[in-house]
């Protein structure tokens, strides 16, 4: 298997993932079929992306990697990612449901021999997409162990042959320890009520962030999901918050001991797991940063149905992450506007695709951070192709996202109705004002002598016709 | 000026419009300029549908009336029609801002000669919009009375004007009676504590009839802004359900009485202005149909923004009038996921048009309903092309749905996608279950025969492909 | 162990359980210990209730079962059950997150011995609790087979050992089939695309009615956790609805001939685990029940939490529910205003209680129904004494609701500032409105007599002080 | 009319509103009647509090201001202020119904004259309920001008009187200015895209501050109504936030200047009018706060029903403002949770005013702020006792909540329940964590001498209890 082969935009091969599935154990209760296949695996046709006339779900027809769209290729303004856990450790289970998934590798076990399987699919997944990036927690990629010396001994040995299997080419966009699944972790890991867990939280975020740094990451992420809380009936959220800030101030200064590079990243979330988590959305977690002095340490990882969830699209977000000089990453996913938890979607949505990549845009693009597909299958999407199809749909939906606004950017209309609604600043008052040179009294006495202040429509339909014109 | 030039699918003219200005008596505090035309308005440029290239915001790009899709035209799939209320009482005031519009025909009075030179204006931007329906509420067109009499002659006087400037053309999709405004409804109409106010508001139902009807309506509708509680604590839900029936019931009896053979329909909607609305839904508003005996006398309105904000999508919502037998009519417009009010925006999300248009072309089409375009300007929109632009886009973004429904019907990939799913009940023991044959006997007994049951995956990625690739 | 000496009212024993708990297999990683009682268990005092002044958080200071309120026991107006799947199979799971419960009675095994050390465990739990009544799923109570055939035998050995412990006294308040773990159930049961899924769900009901009916259930439930869906893109709605009509008319016809005179019950939700469920909420449903004749034959479970859900009060769903004749149970659980998810937390808050008990009371009652306690320990509450403090605390809850409720009622005020505000139809054209008698030619004549309505405050803010005087 | 009689806590005489009534213009179409009063006002008793039992809606029950609680007067902990806008110039329209108040005292006009006649009402009800306090926006107190220098002479005129009625016990807790209802601001004021806009803004802003000044008013108020966006497409985010760090800058130079040492507050609010407000909750206010270097100069105003329409309770933002050193004032009044805009509710429910209290007394308590009735009649509420019966129900409710939170406090078992949870920090080693002495290297280490750590129950349900219990 040649890998340059892949790296042709658009090309997918699902035949050898199929041909494999013969040599693993199956576990199929219930037996899962392709709805639209016929029950057989699609054949081996070297097929590239094939445009937008295409019909094949198995192509790409808005993605093409290569291709130069203002001034820089796709691949290098998206810089996509594989999230190992939603793809690789996703097993359709939910509150009121047990497993549905039960691709042909999986033996069942959650064994190092199982662990290692694994990610030999990851790449092989990887490789047939076309991408350079993948994501991962500590505990997704290797068994957790009886004490912290053997789960870390797990984790070696896992990582050994991921960094054997990335090559020269693949690279983590990010790493990261999973401080929320494990009992321990339940009342937090900075911020537990228990000494004995903010210790061992510390433990494995050393390990993680070593680990990240040998794999040649790009960044590192902190997703609070469990630091936060019930119920302010029996928390402390203030010392808990002093906590939380120790905690990553010791991990910045790990992460310079150690010569690692990558960015730091924090990653917003409302609630879910819990009812109040402290990193709630951009803002709250820029007043975080800047009360606790952390504000050049971090970076921060914005995920679309994060962003919905707490009450913003996911464009104000981006946008708010971005002015305060804080967007390093996107979490690539969408939710459903009428449910209130995390659903983890593949966007398909052009329109918000097309306005992620406008903040993205004027970020001048997010290297080192890129856009991690925190995404999952719906439960009842069982087929292995439905993995290669919700990613190259998500991959597609950006890829016309950046079209449309590099189409918006081109045709100029759009920022232009922006500058002239702005444009009476853009005069020797308005640098006055912008300056703080300009005091009540000096404005009182401008305000008499210009009377009633004329104020000009906000064309806000015009806005919405260009916007939707160019999609 | 000559109509009939107007009546030309596509063809705009704002220079009319802008000319008459002149000779009203314009309230121009603050006054308001076009923020990209130069404060000048556009020129008589005779310009029609411009194709999907056009960069004129004034010309219809998907929208073409006379144009054929899956056998009917665009304009009697669609059903064009303008909300008198929003369109030309709308002042952009809100809870907490006063008007910001001031049209140049509006002489700030409310009085008859103004409610006159308003339907003019109503009709001129009918027809040169090209479209043939018109909506209203009774004291929308007409100054209200100190008496029911005096605001019935008032209505008489405004509405034979109307009848004259509606020509042969053009007809009220639909007529309403405003039943919220005024401080007697405060506790509601036919559900008013008061049961002077019910009197009332069956005196101004039937007189909105009968007008109606003289006009040559389509449909009436009932929207019960004031149909529900402020708080359980003070009200019987229960007596008011029924004062609601038995409102409803004189409306039948009323509307045969006078040989008006138009579609009653009732708009429901969750909350606002109340806390909980009667017809909260259109499953809620079906089982009050049901529960009275009224199902086969009414349809439903299905309102976009209100389905939002019940907890559904649009789509869903026209989906359960359309198989509970119930889709009437629909109120073109559009909700901000992340508002929980109503806001009446035009629609401008292709994905969600597209939806809605599936629903309707499974419906056979609306008629003798249609769409209404039950929105607004924003406050801050106060140039007179903002009324133009915005319509323009509404009518644009359902034309283009029309399109991409078409295409999808046409290319058949996700109806058969979905009737595959359910191909195991196009059985013999499928139709046994269907026609109600199998009971639980018999199906145990087939459980055991089968054993553990296939079952395929949903597919719901690729559905989601296929849907936005026709987009 | 003698359990008559358990029968009195709020008679709490902890002891035997910590005791019995040396002999289980303790999987105690990480261990648990009890916070606040220094890490013993309570001592073996026999105490009773206490009263409103008591201290102990294992003693009742509200519910006094033998207790008249308004003519009726505590006991009968209450009829509380215990939920066999929070309280014995919850297991601290989330989306997110591991088990966090390590009860001493559980050995790690899915066994048909540990199912009848738990059943065991369950009327302990009971009796110390000092109810007459369970709830449960068939799956939660004994371990599923390879085979329908293995999973209701299975299901019957337990089923006979629970007969036993029950004795005289305790009975089923309802039982239920679990359709919704399982990967079989993911499209649905009754609304599974796949026939076989059909078949095997109606085996499943069958025998779980079997099973209630034996054991003296007094009533049975249908919760659709799948019967909904997560697209519309993929779902044939309409079909699928028929489909579960045909289900409950078997389900209805299944029962008759066992002679089975529980009350068939529907639980609504709105959705979660799906996106959206078809019985959303109380007026869905009554809808669903009316349009396919099946309204004589089932009553509606209301949870308070799907009710917040759903966007409505919990109130509202009790009233809409009893408005229709269809109150039957009610799930007594609370949610979190700020959360989007079923979070079925004990309920705590007395006004919401006071008003749940407002509408029982106009009910006459819930009985056969009653108040199942679908409610679950926090993730983070991992001590034995945890269980008991929160049923105590949701029992004395609703007990406290329905001393208020009838402090209320016997005060008067309320009642009486509701009947004044509908008093002017009480009256001769009151009465004729209310029999269908007044068509809209009386009534504008009545409205052109009377002038402009008088209409009085709806006195809300009083309506309030006085509620919440009574709290 | 004498003052130091009304200075007992619990004194409300309604008489002389309703015999001054005769002498005003009354416009009382539709005439409004006290419901449940047989159409007469409240004699002239001249009672005070009645206490618990009392059923005289017109008396405290719970408030009685000179009683300590905690080493402090209730009337010190809860400094209650009326808002002149929602008691003296709401008029009960909403977005789809007109006016419904028809006050006595109100004569149609919004003059002069009736601008004093209405603050004399303002002061009588004041006097009546026996607070010390009131809050205003320039424009509700005295009438707009056609130019900046007539409003100015507007309120300087009605300004004059309030100082003569406030004497010596009376003063503003703050004053503001209305930037929000004029069409001038409707793209914002210190955001407007218009340069004459920011200055007439900062204009209005000066002469407010000077005229709470002049009042001796205790603080002043920044709510950003309209400081915020309707759509990104059209807005510059960036800039308008540089704009009003501007603004903000000046107005603290300002009042440097004029010697005004109130407090400067802003209240959070996440929408409503705009779709998104730049001072969103307490959180992003902080963040901005942090950005512009204004930390030391503002605090933060926090309204309840903002708070939880930012998806936060009440309880958290005000935890969130007093952690981050900014509560100074709260805006007491409550939303429905069900509904997403503002209802401006008086609270009523005792456990959320419980929470309120928990955290005033841990801020050792507000001063120089207070508790403002940001909350409003509903619109069905038209007798004057109505405005009574409003008020005194939420002093009583905030009441309630002072000697719940008390209770809480002298018991000792919620505080000490918190205390043990975290007492693993109270330890050498949670001091060096503390003290930020605690690399991750010593961290590991312990993490591997400790093993496993031991977690507690959270006791969410005991905490729960222990809260309820206090109720």
């Amino acid at each position: 298997m040649t890998l340059e082969k892949k790296n042709m935009a658009g090309r997918i091969l699902l035949l050898l993932l199929c041909m494999n599935a013969v040599s693993f154990i199956v576990n199929a209760v219930p037996q899962t079929c392709p709805a639209d296949l016929g029950g057989k695996c699609a054949e081996d046709d070297d097929w590239e992306g094939e445009g937008t006339s295409s019909k094949n779900p198995l192509a790409y027809k808005w993605y093409n990697a290569e291709e130069e769209i203002l001034g820089k290729k796709m691949k290098d303004w998206l810089r996509f990612s594989v999230a190992f856990w939603h793809t690789f450790r996703g097993t359709g289970a939910d509150p009121f449901g047990a497993p549905t998934k039960y691709w042909p590798w999986e033996d069942g076990t959650n064994s190092i021999a199982m662990a290692k399987r694994r990610m030999r699919a990851n790449f092989e997944f990887i490789n047939k997409l076309g991408v350079d990036r993948w994501c991962f927690h500590d505990r997704d990629i290797a068994p957790d162990g009886k004490t912290l010396e053997e789960a870390n001994a797990n984790l070696d040995e896992v990582v050994a042959l991921a960094k054997e299997l990335q090559g020269d080419k693949i690279r983590p966009l990010w790493g990261t320890a999973q401080l929320f699944m494990h009992p321990r972790y339940m009342h937090g890991g900075a911020t537990s009520s228990e000494v004995g867990v903010y210790a061992y939280a510390a433990a494995q975020v050393k390990k993680a962030m070593e680990v990240t740094h040998y794999l040649g990451g790009e960044n590192y992420v902190f997703w609070g999901g469990r630091e936060g809380y019930q119920s302010l009936l029996n928390t402390d959220m203030e010392r808990e918050l002093d906590h939380l800030a120790r905690f990553l101030e010791a991990a910045v200064a790990y992460k310079k001991k150690i010569g690692f590079n990558g960015t730091l990243l924090i990653e917003p979330k409302p609630q879910e797991p819990t009812k109040h988590q402290y990193d709630w959305d951009a803002a709250t977690t820029a007043n975080f940063l800047r009360k606790y002095g952390l504000l050049g340490e971090f970076k921060l990882n914005i995920e679309c149905n994060h962003a919905t969830l707490s009450g913003h699209s996911c464009h104000h977000d981006l946008e708010t992450a971005r002015i305060n000089g804080l967007l390093g990453n996107i979490d690539a996913n969408t939710g459903d506007p009428q449910i209130g938890w995390d659903t983890d979607q593949f966007m398909t949505d052009i329109g918000e695709a097309t306005m992620v990549m406008l903040s993205v845009i004027r970020n001048g693009g997010l290297a080192p951070g890129g856009f991690n597909f925190d995404a999952k299958l719906r439960r009842e999407s069982t087929d292995v192709e439905d993995l290669f199809i919700a990613h190259i749909s998500g991959m597609d939906t950006l890829a016309r996202g950046l079209r449309n606004a590099a189409k918006l950017i081109e045709d100029g209309s759009l920022v232009e109705l922006v500058r002239k609604r702005y444009s009476s600043f853009d005069t020797e008052i308005g640098a006055e004002i912008e300056a703080g040179k300009a005091d009540f009294e000096m404005l009182e006495k401008l305000a008499k002598e210009w009377g009633e202040p004329k104020v000009a429509s906000a064309k806000q339909e015009l806005a919405e016709m260009i916007f939707q014109s160019a999609l």
